[in-house]
């Protein structure tokens, strides 16, 4: 959990950059949560990379949305305190997932508690299909307009065809995929601190 | 219920046209429920709108879609049953909501039973803004095209600013909304029966 | 020309079903256009597909689109007679290309003219991506639901990493494909016949 | 020109930020051009706005982007010695006009030159709709993630039922859409400088 990262920082004085990974999908055997879990392994020293599942938030309702469920709190308080956000979601019908929106519309509300607002982030996709899920990636980045997200704009990470690229766990066995999810990791760590030193994130 | 409706349809020999109509929000107070309440007034003889609530489907989870709850068998046997479909949707983050799309994936899996599956249909919306929607149509009518809906063109129903429009219940209260509503509803009415006669539908 | 058969189609008696092919890119070496001059080698006997170059439209203007120069003034007669339309784009920034989309004005202009209003249509595209032009795709059919076109739905015909299905010329040497864009192709004619006979089309 | 503002810059020692306004129109009262008009009386001390007319440009081919014509050349000059970008950008068709598309392509290539590369930039829209221009705002944004382009999120600024808000000339005569035009134009400075003092853009 973020928020015990942010304890133990607190008490060793140590300051890591915290990345809230996102995985769209609830699958057990998912493409999507197995590329945040190898992403979680190529952070760098001095970054943590912490994965909150969102399959057991209730499905949003405004009428709730000033009372929100504990664990709805609880996420709430995970995104506001990382430095950054990073999704990796599959494609539902050209689009992102329900269970995604859904972390995102609590994530977002009520109108005065936004908790996306201002964070850096980037999105990548893994996908069966030869698409890779660029039509969900463009569907979610223009989501993060409104939620006032930073997304990176490159280097984008689109793994298609990924039944030849994970084993049966499923844990990503490509070399190549590997090499550039690093690359698109470091790339959302520096694009993190710039923006944090712009003061354009808090 | 569709269903309920065929079966007085077998009883009778009558043979109504069935819309089916989903709202997109669960709140009680929803301006796009009242929307779908007040069309189903509207609908010529021979026609019946029957809406269902889709707030109590569970999270799609894609590991326990070919074996899904009754409840959702049931919506699934409710598209099926239908002639076309009728949303009516809110807009969260210029897309739609959680809740709609939760609905949409359940109808569209697994793979093998796509209950949307050359249907009808039309997309209206209701917004307290003055986009009126027009962002979370478009990203219907894109999610349409993968579930292969038909959807009309035209005419567009976009209800802007829609506090002045409706009551405190909520009931729409405007006579031009309701005049363009009535039009639309009957529009929806012509375009089924023509990609019924022209074999596109079943 | 569209006209011309229309001309021959007078004098013989014959009514043969046009389809007007429009690429929109203007290189000599498109693939998108060796697509489209494929797709006139494979449709059936009583179905002609004339292919309208685009690439002289001058750039529109509103401040002249009342009185167009004659070759617009052409155009737009073309896709008036014209049963059906066939797109063939390539993918720009996501997006289609301004080439296309300057023709697409020209046809939807003035307001009291749009003639594209009604026709059934199709869209594929040729990319050397991965993406196969997925994005143009979707960005095209949005444009296509403010022109009242009748976009069918499926099968989709998205030519990915193109460089290898072509010769130098280039023409489509790659068999697959060829089967897939007659079948796409007959699938097109089916749809016309389907929209005019449900009169939906004129 | 911003080519003429660098030599004056080079001449006094003075170091304006210099935006380069592009309007998606061609027409002689273009709401979006006077909109940038109004723009360029309201930027603070140190900054320059300067228009660029894009409706000379000719039609973009791929076959001689690599020979482009002399105009061609200085736009890809003035976009690369401005310090951002300002589209303001009517809607059609749901999409931005063929010829705004047409400059972006001029800009964008060839692929080794992409001059947009890295520009903070801003999208504002005026329409005599109420959507205001929602969906080709949208689309820019989308076209703007391939171009490496950062646009800024907020303020947004839609100017809807244009109509009113303009005289003849047409002028902005709207005293609260001038007043959020300087909000908008403050906020794309202040953007622009952070996104430089960070490294993000040179």
């Amino acid at each position: 959990m973020v928020t015990q990262v942010l304890e133990r920082r607190k008490e060793t004085g140590e300051k890591p950059m915290i990345i809230l990974g996102i995985s769209g999908s609830a699958r057990k055997k998912s493409y999507n949560t197995a590329l945040l879990r190898e992403a979680k392994e190529l952070v760098p020293p001095g970054v943590e990379l912490e994965i909150f599942g969102i399959s057991d938030l209730p499905m949003f309702n405004q009428d709730v949305e000033t009372s929100p469920p504990d664990l709805v709190r609880r996420f709430k308080d995970e995104i506001r305190s990382a430095d950054a956000v990073l999704f990796s979601t599959p494609e539902h019908n050209y689009s992102v997932t329900a269970l995604l929106k859904n972390a995102i519309e609590w994530g977002n509300r009520p109108p005065t508690d936004n908790s996306w607002d201002g964070k850096p982030a980037a999105v990548m996709s893994a996908s069966t299909s030869m698409r890779g899920g660029a039509r969900a990636q463009l569907q979610l980045r223009q989501i993060m307009i409104d939620l006032n997200m930073y997304a990176m704009n490159q280097p984008q990470l689109l793994v298609a065809e990924a039944r030849g690229k994970f084993d049966s766990e499923p844990k990503l066995t490509d070399d190549k995929v590997r090499a550039r999810l690093r690359d698109f990791v470091m790339a959302l760590v520096d694009w993190t601190k710039r923006m944090q030193s712009s003061g354009i994130s808090a």
